[in-house]
This record gives C-alpha cells, sequence and structure tokens, in this order.
C-alpha cells in the first residue's frame, strides 16, 4: 500500500481556498472567471513540477498526464471540477483535482512503477452556475455516447451561446473565446485513448458522518429531473387593486410549493429528496403585484417509477387553480440513474479495506462529470465524508487527513487498476 | 368654465411615452436616469415656451412658474412625478406633470385672470424604484412637518446614500450629484412661498370604471405599513441532503406567506389590501438548498384599528415553526391615513359637477407626494378614470379624452381656489 503525503495535500487544499476566496470561509469561483484562471494556472504549475504534459480541449477541459512504463497503454484519468457554486465551499470539485494532482506528486516523489500514463483532469463548468446547465462540459465531450434525451441538453453549437441567469451580459461561449485554456477539439477525452475514470469527491451528505464512517464505495448516481415551472399573472398597484380581482404570481407560486411539498411527502420515499433552489420573480418591486415568477424544480431517487410518481404531480400543476394565474411546466433536463463500472468499485473497496479506513457502500445524489464519462469508459467514484453533510456552501468541511486518507484510497484503487 | 385641449394635452402624452419607451406600450423610466432627464428637457422646453421661471431644488424637485396678477400672492401649485416602477405605463405620474403643464398653457393660450402665481411641478423618486423608500423626495423636503415616525424614514443625509435592490453599483446620493437638475435647497417648495397644491393622478383601481364615473374626488390617502419578513435557514446540496434535515429558506417564505393569506383573510375586511411585491432569494441556484428569503410586506387601510390587527399577524411570524428557518421580521416604514383639506375637496367637487362630468367621491389606496406636502398646506388630489383599475403595468390606459376632461377639472379647481 502507498499513502499520500498529508502536508502537500494541505498545502493544495489552502492554496486553492485563496482563489475566489469569499470572505467567510468558501469560495465563489465561477467557471471561466478570473478566479478559475488562477486556479487553473496553480494546476498547471504544480503538474509541470512532475513533468506532467499539458493539454486542454476545445471547451478548456485540461489534462495532465505522466507517461507509464508501457508506450502503448491508455491513460488512466482522474479528475473533477474547480468551479464553484456562489458562495460554496473549499472541497466540492477541487478536492477531485487535488487528489488527482496529488496520486501524480506520489507516483512521482515515490517513483512507484505504473504501466499505464496517469492524466489529473479538470472539467470545465460543472457546476453551471453562470452558465447553465450543470456538467455542462462533460455532457457535451461525451455526447455521442449519451442517452439522446440527455444528449439534446448538451448539443454543442447551442450550448455554447448558453446564458446566465445571474450575469445576462456574457455567454458560455464568449467567455470561452476569451479564456486562456481553450484549446482543441483533438485533446478531448475519449473512449480509444483512456482505459478508465475515477473521480474522487465529498460525498455532501451526512450518511457517511451519522454512520461513523470516513470513505463511500460509490454504487451508482441517483437519476433526477430538472422542471421549470412558471405562473403568469397580472400586474397592478399594490395599494389600489381589490384582493378579489388580483393574479399574483408569487402567491400563485407559494401555493404550488406549499402543494408540492404536501403531495409529494405523502409518497412517502425517504430517500427521495426534491428540491426548489432558483425563483425569478417580476418585477420584483414592493408596491407592484407580481406578474410573473418562474422556479426550478429538481428532484431526485435511484428508481424510475418513483421519479416518475413525483414528475405526476409536478406535470398536474396546469390543471389545478392557482390564484388566477397561468401555469406552465416544462422540462429542463433529466437523467438516468448511472451505475459505476462493479470491477473499479471493487478496487475502491479493496484499496479502503486494505488502507485500514472505514467504508461502506453508498449512491450519490448529486451529479458529477463521471456519470457522463462512464458512457464513454469504465469510471467509479470515491467519496469522503462532508462535516454534518453540508455542501454547496461556505462551512462545507472535510479535514486535511480525511482529504488526504482518501487521496491514499484513489492512488491505490487507480494502482489496482493498473495492474490488471 | 375653462376648458383644456384635447390636441395639446394628447401632444404631451404621446411624447412623454417616448421617454423610456419598454417595447409592450409603457416605459421604465427610473429617477435619475438618461429617460427621466428627457422628460424633464422636454418640460422645460414647453414650459418656457408659456413664460415660465424654472426652478430646481437640492433633490432635484422641478418648479416652472408663471406670474399672478398680485405680485405679493403666494404661489398654488400642481405636480406629480414623472418616475415609473420598471415596466410601468404611460400615465401614473405623469400625468399629475402633463395635467399642471396643460393649465399653464391653457392659461396663457386663453389669456385666463388670475392673481396667484402658477407653479407647475415635478417631484423627484416618488416611485423609489430603484432607489427606495417611495416618495422619497417630498419625504425630504415635507421633513420638518411630518410625524416623527414617517420622517425619521427620510432623513436628508442618510436617504441620500439610499442604496437600490436592482443596481446595486450606484447610490442615489451617487447620481443626484451627476444629474443635470439638481438645484439649490433655498427654492424648496415651502408654506410661506406656497398657498396649496393639487395632484392630479390616475386612480390606479377599478372602482371608478366599475361605477361608471371618470372623475374621482379624493378625500384621503390611506394608511399603510410596510415590512420586511426574512427566514434564514442552511444551503447544502439539492441532490444530497435528507429531507427530514434541511432547513430551505423558500419553503418557509412559501408557507409563511400562504399562512398570511389565510390569516389575513380570515379578518374580513373586503377594502383592506395586502401585497409582496419583491422577494429575495440566496443563492439562488437550482441545485442549492436556499439559506436566505427577504420578501416585503405592505398592507394598507383607512381604520388604524384594521391596519393594527393586519400588523399582529405579521408580528406573530417569528413566533411560529417555519420549516427550521429563523423568521425575523421588521418595520421598513408606516404612515397613518391622509384627510386633505376640505375646502380644496369642495373645489373639485364643483369644478368636476360643473363640466358635467361623472364623479364620485373616492379615497387613495395608492401613495402619493401629495400626503407629505399636505403636513405643510392645504392640499388635495384629483383621480380619473384607469381602464380596468390596472396601473404599475405596461398597459395602464386612460384615454387623450380622460385625460383632458380631468385637466379641465385641475384648471377650474385651481381657478376657484385662485379666486377666493
Amino acid at each position: 500500500m502507498f499513502k499520500c503525503d498529508l502536508k502537500r495535500m494541505a498545502e493544495k487544499i489552502h492554496t486553492f481556498a485563496k482563489f475566489g476566496d469569499a470572505g467567510h470561509g468558501g469560495v465563489t469561483r465561477y467557471s471561466l472567471s478570473p478566479e478559475s484562471l488562477q486556479a487553473r494556472d496553480y494546476f498547471v504549475e504544480r503538474m509541470k513540477a512532475v513533468g506532467a504534459v499539458i493539454e486542454t480541449d476545445d471547451v478548456a477541459n485540461m489534462y495532465a498526464t505522466i507517461p507509464g512504463s508501457d508506450p502503448g497503454a491508455k491513460r488512466i484519468v482522474m479528475g473533477s471540477h474547480c468551479d464553484s457554486v456562489r458562495n460554496g465551499g473549499n472541497y466540492d470539485g477541487i478536492l477531485g483535482v487535488m487528489g488527482a494532482m496529488e496520486v501524480l506528486e506520489t507516483v512521482k516523489a515515490e517513483n512507484i512503477p505504473h504501466k499505464h500514463p496517469l492524466t489529473a483532469m479538470i472539467w470545465t463548468n460543472e457546476e453551471g452556475s453562470l452558465y447553465p446547465p450543470a456538467m455542462m462540459c462533460s455532457g457535451i465531450v461525451c455526447n455521442d455516447y449519451l442517452p439522446p434525451d440527455v444528449a439534446k441538453n448538451f448539443k454543442y453549437e447551442e450550448k455554447m451561446e448558453s446564458t446566465s441567469v445571474i450575469d445576462k451580459t456574457t455567454t458560455f461561449g464568449s467567455q470561452l473565446e476569451k479564456f486562456k485554456y481553450k484549446g482543441d477539439k483533438k485533446n478531448r477525452i475519449n473512449p480509444e485513448g483512456y482505459k478508465c475514470m475515477f473521480e474522487l469527491h465529498i460525498e455532501q451528505g451526512p450518511i457517511l458522518e451519522d454512520a461513523g464512517n470516513e470513505i463511500g464505495v460509490v454504487d451508482c448516481v441517483l437519476g433526477m429531473f430538472n422542471y421549470r415551472v412558471s405562473f403568469t399573472g397580472q400586474s397592478a398597484h399594490a395599494g389600489t387593486f381589490p384582493m378579489n380581482k388580483r393574479k399574483d404570481a408569487l402567491y400563485a407560486a407559494a401555493k404550488a410549493l406549499c402543494y408540492l411539498h404536501e403531495e409529494i411527502d405523502k409518497l412517502g420515499h425517504p430517500e427521495l429528496v426534491y428540491t426548489t433552489g432558483e425563483l425569478l420573480i417580476h418585477p420584483c418591486v414592493h408596491t407592484v403585484i407580481p406578474d410573473f415568477v418562474e422556479f426550478s424544480f429538481d428532484s431526485r431517487h435511484e428508481k424510475p417509477e418513483v421519479r416518475e410518481k413525483v414528475l405526476d404531480i409536478v406535470k398536474s400543476l396546469p390543471q389545478k387553480e392557482w390564484a388566477g394565474c397561468k401555469c406552465e411546466v416544462k422540462e429542463a433536463w433529466k437523467r438516468d440513474t448511472v451505475y459505476w463500472d462493479k470491477k473499479l468499485v471493487g478496487y475502491v473497496e479493496e484499496a479502503a479495506k486494505e488502507l485500514g479506513l472505514k467504508y461502506q457502500h453508498i449512491n450519490s445524489g448529486a451529479g458529477h462529470d463521471a456519470q457522463f464519462a462512464a458512457y464513454m469508459m469504465p469510471t467509479t467514484m470515491i467519496f469522503v465524508v462532508s462535516k454534518d453533510g453540508l455542501s454547496h456552501c461556505e462551512i462545507e468541511f472535510t479535514s486535511d487527513e480525511q482529504c488526504t486518507d482518501a487521496a491514499s484510497v484513489l492512488l491505490n484503487a487507480v494502482l489496482k487498476a493498473d495492474a490488471e
């Protein structure tokens, strides 16, 4: 068993935390932003220091590769993303990048023999915070391999123009054209050049912590759907328009949110999750009755039959009465549950066991770039415990020691795949 | 009886509608914006054409005055505002400015004798759309005369720094310093120099239309309060965090909005109105459980005892359970019902009757600058019918003929006050 280095891992954690420091312990590091560029420059600097060759593809995914002993062998790739949500934490995404860097640095420092080239990778725009959808660039690169109803949401030409809901003045495409690390389409990850993929990530939920475990051996990523629900009413003056004549789009939306909670909770599936995280309101002035409200609706569960039951409730909204407003429901995207490669899952479990770490099998509620890569090549994920199960927030936390242990699991699982 | 001129009035209506044209028949013309400057330039051009002297005060309120036959007489002032809400209409506010302009133009064209100087006025930033609070500059100018609990919301120094919820990069004060029509404090409207005030305005409600009347003889402006209600929870990942551990600030806010509707409707006051027009949400990302939501809550009724009952319900929110979130409630501002000067109200009624127009007595649900002026000098308002009762929206409509009739009521009421 080989082990990664705590001091070297901690150095990376505390350095990346500076790039986009949002002032409360976390970061805001949108994809293609100046902060994201700082993170990528640091990645390049450290990877060049271990002799890695740096490549970038046409959507700025980055690859740092050290050669193996077999010149004809395919690459084994490890990676995740370095962009964050607004006021996000220091671990979501970037831990998988740091873990991959740490594997290359450990292999180099300890001169560990390996047959296959080893690649540390950064996926562009996984969060989709500024430029929806999430997992945009794995969706684009893996597009030919995805199921058609997933692939259609990641059309290369179309999504280059994807506009942000936060910053309406830029598009992903226009920012990408200006970005230092936009490279060549021929460098895209592909099943001819790559043998398999590993993604290390924080759990982002409380299951490992509640069970007293440190490592999650991930079996699948839950299927999910994301819908947009809108209400159109009529704006009028807040002080003069009688209550019984109003068509208040915000009241309609509030009633619908409460209705969704009531009806979905009645289904009685404790592992089901559903969320409205985004809500837009027009004109958003205190003296005006709102005439338009739109919100996101995201729901996830392993079983398609459970997801369908939730979707039936969402799709029934337009047939009901919502404060006199017109309700529309439309699909943004959806994905089936993706099961990881069983052999790779076994390597992760063996590595955790051999390192003497407390582990368990677990599902991923969050989507990850690895799930699109899984349509191209054998792929799996490794989870590490998240304090209080929190993520996508500044207080998200996993200790330096836990991050280092997780990188050691990654290293040994990769070496098992290398030895096949 | 004198009558205003339809063609001249229509020309003003259709010209002002160009300044901030939002593309769907209405305007977005924020205070101190380039569009607002176009409107003021046009006001100056037309008022200079009838020989008016233009003055501006330190918060850019504008005054165009023609002399009367008595050199020692106080001025009679008519006016309203030229700023709009986002995607507002062509009548709210600007009609009172156009009516005042039309009175001066009619007096000049028909050489109507009058003793007192007559002033057409524009109040700055009545809507408060970009820089809250609403009625900012009448609040500032009338501050010494207002009840202390109202006055405190319009402190001159403090409110100059009032920041926008729409554009966080500017303040009212910084924009005012750059504004062409910022003038001298000595030019502020005051009870020593001004005898009385009239404000012509669209009704903004359906009462006149439902009764088949054209003119509203306004008796009072309803008292109101405006509160901010906030919910603080905990953000976490939408896909991984179990439902039973969540503290979802948006779900809390939706439940609270539904609760407010249920409880307030139980009070059974059909003339009561209440509105949540503004809602802020953080971080507003579809994959993140919201950790903070704040909304406005505005309620209006003539009787203080009814307003207090509503306020008791709002103030009870923090004692209840809202999806595990912390609820806070704080007052933004409130005002008592303001009754207009009975003699001036009589002049308006006489003028409408003598012109043969269909009229009725009515209350104002909306706040207006005139209600602050009423603490300084005798003041009243005239309402004209609003199509479908709609306002603060692009389809707000009053016909050219109705606007001209309303200006004629203003003219004759002013002449009655002049003849006292």
